[in-house]
């Protein structure tokens, strides 16, 4: 193998395949990048066996080959040459080394077998369609602040992604809770999506996901199968296996018949509910919400340390109602917003309350109180 | 006590004394900031018993009086406060509580007893002169990389300031050292510091003094005394107790005789060193140099995961030299140049070498070398 790329070009095409690989490794490999050049055209792959990511960059090729070397050490080398740098890639398959050279800098570095990595099984996708980068944004930015940690439920550590109908109309959905809050996000159902498998994306599949999101004008391929799920963009792809468990019935636990109608502004709130929860040093601290007309105070009261108590002018036209939340929970689900006030429905002090930017049912959150 | 204080002069002040306070105290009060009000002023006292701070700022103080409260909590209440709020603090004694309240916010903090908080004893200062804040940020910012980390030998755990004789007359002198590597750093002895005991400012004594030095402008009187140290602004003072040991004599450490002189871009040398360190995962790297007439290669080698060279064209007209460095303290060192090249002054392989900026001799740093 033997090639030439640009600095930049490079260490961009390295960048996701160093953030796949786990720092901890029982098997050696897993630590390398699998580089195979061919055309005019490099591939960087890695794996953790649960995710893969192939990353293709242009290049120019003088002899085809393939190897792997330690996918941190060369993304960190790379990262640390000058600006605009011609990087050369050369292994001659007999010293086991890969030579990396770009102005006066050599680099030789230890390679493994390109026949020992492990590349994943390709598979039968039962389902395939195009996406806007924008709408699978949207989707999983908005859902999986609320992906549960609790390894013993496992089924919950991703983000659910399946088809539904929503207000108007088949929706694509992303669902994420952890029992104590739930956020479920549409957006209009891709055509060719239809009777797409539901499944459970993995929260580190999520966030890598994410890498490939960030420009607005791109369109994501996304195929679907039982056992696995792959987006990709003309430079990558990226294939995971999902979750193998079955999504709990989340439609019972949004509740349809809360009226009791709060409207504030997010920011504002997020903001006060921030100050009130400084009094308490108790991880998970409890905000009270006193309603009346027209008016919302938030307090929190530590016997040990302090209590605080802060007022907001509110729409609300209800009775007088008491309820309390974990400020954590309150301050992310109010992040959520960036469109519009958030719209609270209230049932009882004991119910779920929702959460909504404005009349906006395409996201919709759930939050459990706590007694106060 | 009553008092109102802008928001921002409230953080500002109250930010030094939440930095003093340890994050873990046995003893209750030591997390609390004694705030005292009387005339036009109000000032918040924190302490860790070994290094006090005293913040003074404007306020109106309808009522004079002094409580104490936690330190971080009324910080972190204030930062999350709206800009330009005006802040009031409000105690009556009998509650056991000092309400803050600024907008619609209103918090009640526990306060403790202010006849319980350790005041540090005044002591008598043999020495008094001032400096400028831009001296000293040079002679605590070069040298304070170079503090022992090993609280065995306590006595290097801090910034030895005394007195000696530079090439062009009497200096204030700043010396470091951990036993591999040694920075000493010279400034112009200030009026009245003649026959200043020398004394070890201790650590976090150096970080906590580096925010009183931010304004070029800003003179600080400095007092010292056998035991104790003082920094002073208008504003603000530090005091702090001195490390109880006797500095080494690290004069016989400085080499006096090392003729082979490289001269090297100091930026260039560091990306350099980084870059041929990345391919080493040992956690003390060796870097070496060998050096030939205006020539000088960095090469590591890790057997385990590779090798890796860089040629960088210097001035350099002595005799062939190998010789290995912690690629750390390689890295730490060059950082300290800023204004010119670097000279590096060799002798053998196995002898200390000597590092300063250009011909200037009032900063001089000492690396021990490495066998590679």
């Amino acid at each position: 193998m033997k090639l030439s790329i640009e600095r930049g070009t490079l260490l961009k095409a390295l960048a996701q395949a160093q953030s796949v690989v786990e720092r901890r490794n029982t098997i050696p490999i897993l630590a390398n990048v699998l580089i195979e050049a061919e055309g005019a055209q490099v591939s960087f792959r890695a794996t953790d066996l649960d995710i893969e990511v192939v990353d293709r960059a242009a290049a120019m090729v003088e002899r085809t080959g393939a190897t792997t070397v330690s996918a941190v050490m060369l993304h960190e080398i790379v990262r640390k040459l000058p600006d605009g740098a011609l990087v050369n890639l050369t292994e001659d398959g007999a010293a086991g080394r890969l030579t990396v050279t770009a102005g006066r800098s050599t680099f030789s570095l230890a390679t493994l077998p390109k026949e020992d990595f492990p590349v994943m099984a390709t598979s039968e996708y039962t389902t395939n369609f195009s996406a806007k980068a924008t709408d699978l944004r949207r989707l999983f930015d908005k859902a999986k602040f609320a992906i549960s940690t609790e390894e013993t439920r496992y089924y919950l550590n991703g983000v659910y992604m399946h088809t539904s109908t929503g207000e108007n109309g088949p929706v694509l959905r992303c669902v994420a809770t952890d029992g104590h809050r739930l956020a479920r996000i549409d957006a209009a159902l891709p055509d060719g999506a239809t009777g797409m498998p539901g499944v459970i994306v993995p929260r580190k599949t999520v966030n890598e996901l994410r890498k490939l999101l960030d420009d607005d004008d791109a369109t994501i391929a996304v195929s679907v199968s039982e056992t696995k799920v792959r987006f990709a963009t003309p430079a990558i792809m990226l294939t995971s296996k999902v979750i193998d468990g079955t999504f709990p019935d989340y439609t019972r636990v949004i509740p349809q018949n809360n009226t009791r109608r709060l409207e504030v502004d997010a920011s504002e709130f997020a903001k006060a509910v921030d100050r009130v929860a400084t009094v308490s040093s108790e991880r998970s601290r409890a905000v009270k919400l006193t309603l009346d007309e027209d008016r919302l105070v938030l307090s929190v009261n530590a016997p040990d340390s302090g209590a605080a108590e802060e007022e907001l002018a509110v729409a609300y036209g209800d009775e007088h109602l008491e309820i309390g939340f974990n400020a954590k929970y309150l301050l992310e689900i109010a992040s959520q917003v960036d469109r519009e006030n958030a719209v609270f429905l209230f049932n009882s002090a004991a119910d779920p309350t929702l959460m909504r930017e404005g009349n906006d049912t395409s996201a919709v959150y759930v939050v459990m109180p706590m007694r106060v």
